[in-house]
């Protein structure tokens, strides 16, 4: 029997979500980890999650089926091609195609359920307000609203236990700045997947060009640590 | 083409969501229903969704695939014998084991993306305050909560248009207020699925001992109006 708190922690098998375990696993809670198979374009980030969760701490990893294309409107899963080569550093006031609608929503939502059943409180999600590409769902305002309305609409919400706290560790950090606090926790981040659009198959290399990888190779120069990263373009 | 607004109504089937979908055609809204399939014990009651989609008015009905019975932990979703003969008038403070963890907070964040790229800015829901059974996220507060959420969620929290609406036009009514409505704007009851538990296949036959089941005839009973339903018990 473990003494520790159970802590819910959303994991995409990327560079984000792979620190926010470490954290989370550094605090001192055990994790129920979930992930999503929604439709995505490719399976290559369940892949890495499934790498990642593989660690003692992690009591449970939860893969939630949900079909988000029955909505449709997003590159990241619809036929829309995924942009290359955009300017990441002037993104403009554009919300980008490969938003998918209410996702984090939706994924939070998923993972207010399973906190609920693991008797979880704390729910741990790798969403940034620096490198935040536009997205409406990762902003502190948002996350206060959702913790808000979770409160109210659980069991904690009636029978008055404690509540239900949204934890952001990476939100005021530059991606540089999470690389250098994973790399301390001692997160391999040759096994995390961040690509957009990946070349077949392969799930350790990452085409480089999409805001995802651009954001990412940034990061690990602004850092001045070594990319471990393998990318095909240039 | 048509002028009308799009709303997006949360269909399960039962009673109340059928008088909602009638309600939402009434004040002039074209329709994007929405069901779910999320592992419930049985597929009757997206049977009904589906007799009850199937009119002018409904432009799109999306069955949303997800199972909340990785979650485990309600009689909906689980091998736990769904209780008959309760007193629904007296049922303490208690959550019933029927609550299925998050279900209305996952629902509305399926609704929002369905919402999302539809257009819509209506969403109805047919919770109700007054026999709402004890389930935390059936209650005003909660509503208001998600409202306020879902509008920083979304394209429309950044690019400042329209906000998203939560529409509850059941909730200050009784069960037989409800029915009273329905009945006024044509709605056939005898074509919905209110039962927990029905008995085997037949979609048309309701046990009469669930919770669901006893609101249900008491409405009718209340409304003072012949019960269109067939019932396997006394």
């Amino acid at each position: 029997m473990s003494a520790k708190p159970t802590a819910v922690v959303l994991l995409s098998g990327g560079l984000d979500s792979a620190t926010v375990l470490a954290m989370a696993l550094d605090d001192g809670f055990d994790v129920a980890a979930i992930s999503f198979s929604y439709g995505q374009r490719h399976d290559g980030e369940l892949a890495a999650a499934g790498r990642l969760a593989a660690r003692p701490g992690v009591i449970r990893h939860v893969i939630a089926e949900l079909d988000l294309r029955v909505y449709g409107g997003s590159a990241l899963t619809d036929d829309i091609e995924v942009p290359k080569g955009r300017d990441v550093d002037a993104p403009g006031d554009e919300i980008p195609i490969t938003y998918v609608p209410a996702r984090n929503t939706i994924f939070l939502s998923h993972a207010l359920a399973l906190a609920e059943v693991t008797g979880a409180r704390d729910i741990f999600i790798g969403v940034n307000a620096l490198d935040y590409s536009g997205y409406p769902d990762c902003r502190p305002d948002y996350i206060a609203a959702f913790e808000r309305m979770a409160n109210l609409a659980t069991k904690a919400g009636i029978e008055g236990t404690a509540p239900v706290r949204l934890r952001t560790p990476l939100m005021e950090l530059t991606k540089a700045g999470i690389i250098k606090r994973g790399l301390a926790l001692g997160v391999d981040y040759s096994r995390t997947l961040s690509c957009y659009d990946p070349p077949d198959g392969d799930v350790l290399v990452h085409c480089g060009a999409c805001d995802a990888c651009q954001l990412r190779r940034k990061g690990f120069a602004e850092a001045d640590v070594a990319d471990p990263t393998t990318y095909t373009a240039g």
